[in-house]
C-alpha cells in the first residue's frame, strides 16, 4: 500500500507509539495473572491498579468505578442486559433512541422480543431529541432504564448529556451513555455529568481493539454480564486483558493531557475540509448538528450518487472514509442514523463520513480536496439521476 | 524480581514470542478495522481469514465455525446462555458437573435463579462423573444442554468426551466442553469428538490474556450472547481483536507442530516432581485421575498444612504456584474441586497444583525438589495438626 491518507478514525485508529511502548513489558517477562497469589503475579496487579487510577482520573471518578471490559459492544450490553436483569424480569422500562450504535440497539430490541417495554426515541433532522418527549415517556415508571449516546458516531451529533442526565436523576431512572466516540473529544467528567453507567472503547482513541470500559457509578442497580471468577471485584469475569489495561491507561493519559490542543487542531482541520468540499462541490447537505458536533467528525450527502461508490473511488486514491459504521457494514440498507434524521431519499445514499485524528495533517486534507471533487464529477457524469431527474419520483 | 521458577501455567503462560513477533505489525501499521470497505481495512480482513483458518486446522473443524472471543469465560457464557436463550423461556434442562470452572458454574446458577432446571452431577474421588447418571438426567428431555469441561484446570483429571458427546448425540442434546485447559497439552479434533459448542482462552497456551475462542458446530441451536454489529457473521458483535486474533493462530500453529514432542516432555517432567515429592515429604495425597490426566499438571495435598501458607512461602523463593484456580482467588473457601471430590478434611486445605508449560526445564523441578521439603518441615512443625492431632475430631 502507498501512501494513506486516514480519515476514518471514528472506525478505529492507530495505536500510538506511547501505548505499544508500556504494552510491550507484558508481552514479555510480565505475563503473571494478577489474580494470582504468588509474588510474579502480584506485580503484575500493582500495576494494572495503577492503570486503574489513570482510567478514573480520565473520567473523574472513583477507581473501584472503573469495569475493564473487552470493548464497547460488551460496555453496551453489560450495560443495558445487566440492568435490565436486575429486578423482576421485564419490570423496568427501557428507553433509548433511534441512531444509538447497533450495541445499544441489539439488547434493547433481545429485550423488547422478550417482553421488556422499549421505546426508541425519535430525532429530529440534526440528530436530536426532544427532552419533553423523554420526560413524557419517563412519567409515571420506576426504576426506569435509559440510554442516550454521549455522540452520535456517523454524524458527531453530541447530546445534552448533563440535561438527560437530570432528568433520569429527577425520575429515578438509571442513565446509561455511550460515550465511545468523545473520548478524547471532549471532556468527560462524570461528577458534573451525574451518569449511572457509561461506556467506551480503546480502539476509538488510541489504544487497541479489544479494550473498553464500563464505568459504573457506586449503587448501580445492574447485575454482572459476564459470569465466572471475582475478578473487577466480582463485575466482569475473565482473566484481565493486561498488556491492554496498560496501554489503555496510557491512552487516556496522552488524551487527557493532548484534548484541549487537539480539540483547536481537530476543529480547524475539519472545517478547512467542510468548507473545502462545499466550495467544490456542489449538491452537498452536511449532516448532524453544526452548533453541537465532535470536533473531528464531518457526515456529508453527495445528492443523486452512493457513498458506497465514493468510498470505494476513493480507496483507489489511498483515502480511507466510510459510509456509516463499520459495524454496520455489509447491509446494504441506508445508515439507519441518516434514515432516522428524515434526510432527503436523493441524498440519503450519497452520505459519508470523515473522521480525523491527533495523527490527521492539513497534507491529508489538502489531497482530499485535490482527489475529492473530480470523483464526485465522474460519479455524477455515470448517474442517471440529477436535479433534472430525480429519483425520488421513482420511489 | 530474581530467580523465578514458573509453575503455574494452568493459571496463565508466558506469551510465545514467536507470537509476540507476529503481532507487532498490528500494533503499528496494520491498524484498519477488517469491517471497514477500503482496501486498508480490507488488507487487515486477508490477515484475519487466515488466522481463522489456522485456528480451525488446529481443531479441525471449518473456519466459519471459529468464533473468536475475549477469553474463555465469554465463550463459556455464550455457549450456556446462548443455547439456553434458544427456545422458550426455561425449556431447555442443562445437566453439568459440579467441578465446572466458575465460568460454567456462574452462568448455570443465574438460569437456575432464573426458572431452568439444572442439574449439577457429583464427581468420585478421582473426580470423575457417572456416564449413567449422565444417561438418566437426559432420559426423556429434549433439547437438552450438557456442559462437561474436557479437562478439569484444577487436578488435570480428562473426562471421557468422546463418550459424553455420544450418549448426548443419542438423547439430542446439545455438548458444550470447557476445553481451555487441553488446548495444545492433547490432541483436539472436533470431527472425531462430535462436540457442538467448545471454548478455548488463549493465555492458556502462550497468546495473550484477552482472546478466546469459540467453536459453534454449523446448525447449533445457541443465539449470540454479544449483541450489536455484524462481525463473527453475526455470532460476536464487537471489533475484532485483530493483533490478539493473529496470535492465537501463531500459538495453535505452534501448538499443533509442538504438541507431540511437547507432551513426552511434559509428562517426563511432572512424573520426576510427584515421583520427587511423594519420596521427599510424608503425608502427600496426589489428587485427580492419574490414569487420565493432562501431561503438565499435577495437583497434591500435603496433609495438616494449608495451601496458601505452602504457595507463599514458595514464592518468597521465587517458586509460582497455586491453590485451586486463580479465578477463584480472593475466597477463603478450599477448592470447590477438591472438595467435590471427597478428599479428606485433614488434605482438603493442604492442596497446591503445579502445572508446566514447553517452558519448563529440568533446572526448575531440580530447584522445586530442594526447596519444597524444607518448606513443607517447616510448616509442620508450625502446625497444631498432626497424625497424632487431627483437626477432623474438632469439625
Amino acid at each position: 500500500m502507498e501512501k494513506v491518507v486516514y480519515l476514518d478514525n471514528n472506525a478505529t485508529s492507530r495505536v500510538a507509539p506511547e501505548v505499544r511502548d508500556v504494552m510491550a513489558p507484558f508481552f514479555d517477562d510480565l505475563y503473571g495473572n494478577p489474580s494470582s497469589m504468588h509474588a510474579f503475579g502480584g506485580q503484575v496487579a500493582k500495576y494494572v491498579k495503577r492503570a486503574r487510577e489513570e482510567v478514573a482520573r480520565f473520567i473523574n471518578c472513583e477507581p473501584d468505578e472503573v469495569v475493564f471490559t473487552s470493548c464497547a459492544t460488551e460496555s453496551d450490553n453489560a450495560a443495558i442486559r445487566g440492568s435490565a436483569e436486575w429486578g423482576a424480569p421485564g419490570e423496568r422500562k427501557i428507553i433509548t433512541t433511534a441512531v444509538e450504535h447497533p450495541a445499544v440497539l441489539q439488547p434493547c430490541r433481545r429485550l423488547k422480543a422478550q417482553g421488556h417495554d422499549v421505546v426508541f426515541l425519535p430525532v429530529d433532522h440534526v440528530g436530536q431529541i426532544d427532552l419533553d418527549e423523554l420526560r413524557k415517556e419517563l412519567a409515571g415508571t420506576k426504576d426506569a432504564i435509559v440510554s442516550v449516546m454521549w455522540a452520535n458516531n456517523e454524524t458527531g451529533t453530541i447530546f445534552p448529556i448533563e440535561k438527560i442526565a437530570e432528568i433520569c436523576r429527577e425520575h429515578g431512572a438509571t442513565f446509561h451513555t455511550d460515550a465511545v466516540q468523545v473520548a478524547g473529544k471532549i471532556p468527560v467528567d462524570v461528577r458534573k455529568v451525574p451518569v449511572d453507567m457509561l461506556s467506551m472503547s480503546g480502539h476509538k482513541f488510541h489504544a487497541p481493539k479489544g479494550i473498553g470500559l464500563l464505568y459504573l457509578r457506586r449503587g448501580t442497580k445492574a447485575k454482572p454480564f459476564m459470569l465466572g471468577g471475582h475478578q473487577e471485584s466480582g463485575r466482569r469475569a475473565g482473566t484481565e486483558n493486561v498488556p491492554y489495561i496498560i496501554g489503555l491507561a496510557k491512552a487516556c493519559e496522552l488524551a487527557r493531557l493532548g484534548m484541549a490542543d487537539e480539540a483547536v487542531k481537530l476543529t480547524r482541520l475539519r472545517d478547512r475540509l467542510e468548507k473545502g468540499i462545499l466550495e467544490t462541490c456542489p449538491n452537498v447537505i452536511v449532516n448532524g448538528d453544526r452548533a453541537h458536533r465532535l470536533p473531528n467528525t464531518l457526515n456529508v450527502s453527495f445528492e443523486y450518487i452512493e457513498g458506497e461508490a465514493i468510498a470505494y473511488s476513493l480507496s483507489d486514491l489511498g483515502i480511507c472514509i466510510s459510509t456509516g459504521s463499520a459495524c454496520a457494514s455489509g447491509s446494504l440498507d441506508p445508515s439507519h442514523v441518516i434514515r432516522a434524521m428524515g434526510v432527503p431519499f436523493i441524498a440519503v445514499h450519497g452520505s459519508v463520513r470523515f473522521s480525523l485524528s491527533r495523527y490527521s495533517t492539513d497534507e491529508d486534507i489538502d489531497f482530499v480536496l485535490e482527489k475529492l471533487p473530480p470523483v464526485i464529477k465522474h460519479l455524477r457524469d455515470l448517474s442517471p439521476f440529477g436535479p433534472d431527474n430525480d429519483p425520488t419520483t421513482y420511489k
